[in-house]
């Protein structure tokens, strides 16, 4: 009778990327491991991007092999490239995702080359892990409005998603980047990504950035989306997007579910205790 | 084209009776004043309940006769039965509100008797009004869940409020007075009142307790509703209902509905001015 979702949480990816202070390994393999315990059952750990360009991701790799794997847990690692992926593949990493932008420009400040340059790089990336027998998700950013070039065609972010399905991703993430998404119209872009994909191919990945975050998230599941992306304790937003603080926080995202019945595995009380010892033990204070 | 919403902003009354601070009338009238200045054409004012029960409003009649009426705006004074409104209509008040609650351990714990006898008090009242030229609104209290009674029968939320229409009641305020309220139970509720009366007489009272209230303001939207109850900075709660701080901010409503282009009349700057000049200058501190 209940429903079933899925959280994906990305708070030691996107949210620890997007922070000033960088955690030790020790911290970062503690809070995925509390994340699991809390019965997060897919979680992204780091990315394998260069460190030049994010300092907080230098030692994802130290990350990967400290973690003790718990079965039917999926881990995952961002991966820019083929570079990357090796480096990923070689940590022991069975799950990475990919990412580019549905906007020209997001996608240049964000990754240095063109949406058509970020295909072939994805599509190279895409084959030797699939090859090697590792799942891809991939992100698709920006897909509800761009900061540098504002509105986004969704008729273009459809078809980067066809594109990447095609590739082989098993998921499209659809990334409200800079939280500019309201939720009439993230209703309708999922509504028009279900009709053209399954269920388990469209995750949001919301920002709460105005404060919409969970509103958005429940206008996309009442048009029968069930998977979605969250970070715990709100933390992190994105680097290249002016202004754009705020993942939707987990709390956020499992209260709302929560309060429908639909079941996700994941305990808030848990994801509260994992906030409150980030905050004390670590010194950042979060908005949850 | 761009869609219209109302919003009832009760920041004077039913935020600031809930705070423990209590504010000099010349605060109260600039609050209001200020509230008016951004747009807000529907505001209530205070309340003309004994000053034994709640000494937070036992200057509302100094307030009624302070503020400068601007043209066009509604000032609304909660009464709760006819001496109330008695000494609201001394006071110049030409638009009353009366309440009651769906579930009999609330209204008795709130107005100390049963629902027949609340009845009973506002038909009086309301009849008295309406003879003197006065409109009423009704507020209908824990209608999406009682805190003592837990589940509350919607249909007899929906009797209750065919019975305060018919004794002329010009709006029934559908209050999920302890923020008990989930999306898909609110938009249900609302699409069962939008099918039974008109859009202007339906409005919803959220509150934020678990952090629901602009989401289920949403699933009410959704459904039609398009008058909504709010407190700028969510100010107060229930003082009946243990554990209910919070009324849906305005901020956080219009938020919500300038995201979506639906049109107010209301300027999110100067509400955020007024919340702002409510914390420096009197020293609440408020969630917006």
């Amino acid at each position: 009778m209940n429903d079933v979702a899925q959280i994906f949480e990305v708070g030691p990816r996107d949210g620890l990327q997007n922070e000033s202070i960088i955690l030790p390994v020790s911290q970062k393999v503690a809070l995925i491991e509390k994340l699991v315990a809390a019965g997060t059952t897919n979680v992204e750990i780091g990315s394998f991007v260069h460190p030049k360009w994010v300092p907080q991701m230098a030692d994802t790799e130290a990350v990967a092999r400290a973690i003790k794997r718990v079965d039917g847990v999926k881990y995952w690692g961002l991966v820019p490239n083929v570079r990357g992926l090796e480096r990923a593949i070689e940590a022991g990493m069975k799950h990475v995702a990919v990412f580019m932008s549905s906007s020209e420009t997001h996608n240049q400040k964000n990754v240095n080359c063109t949406i058509e340059e970020s295909f072939v790089r994805i599509r190279e990336t895409t084959n030797i892990a699939l090859n090697a027998g590792v799942q891809v998700r991939a992100y698709i950013s920006t897909v509800f409005g761009c900061p540098f070039e504002g509105e986004v065609d969704f008729d273009r972010v459809l078809s980067i998603g066809d594109t990447l399905l095609a590739m082989g991703a098993c998921q499209i993430s659809l990334g409200d980047t800079t939280g500019m998404g309201q939720p009439l119209q993230v209703g309708d872009g999922a509504k028009r990504a279900l009709d053209r994909w399954g269920v388990d191919q469209v995750a949001l990945h919301l920002h709460d950035t105005r404060g919409l975050g969970q509103t958005n998230a429940f206008a996309g599941y009442l048009e029968g989306v069930r998977n979605f992306d969250s970070s715990v304790g709100g933390l992190g937003g994105c680097p290249y997007a002016p202004g754009a603080p705020g993942n939707l926080s987990t709390e956020n995202l499992l209260g709302l579910l929560d309060s429908m019945n639909v079941q996700t595995g994941v305990e808030m009380g848990k994801i509260r205790e994992t906030s409150s010892w980030l905050e004390s033990s670590i010194g950042f204070s979060l908005k949850h």
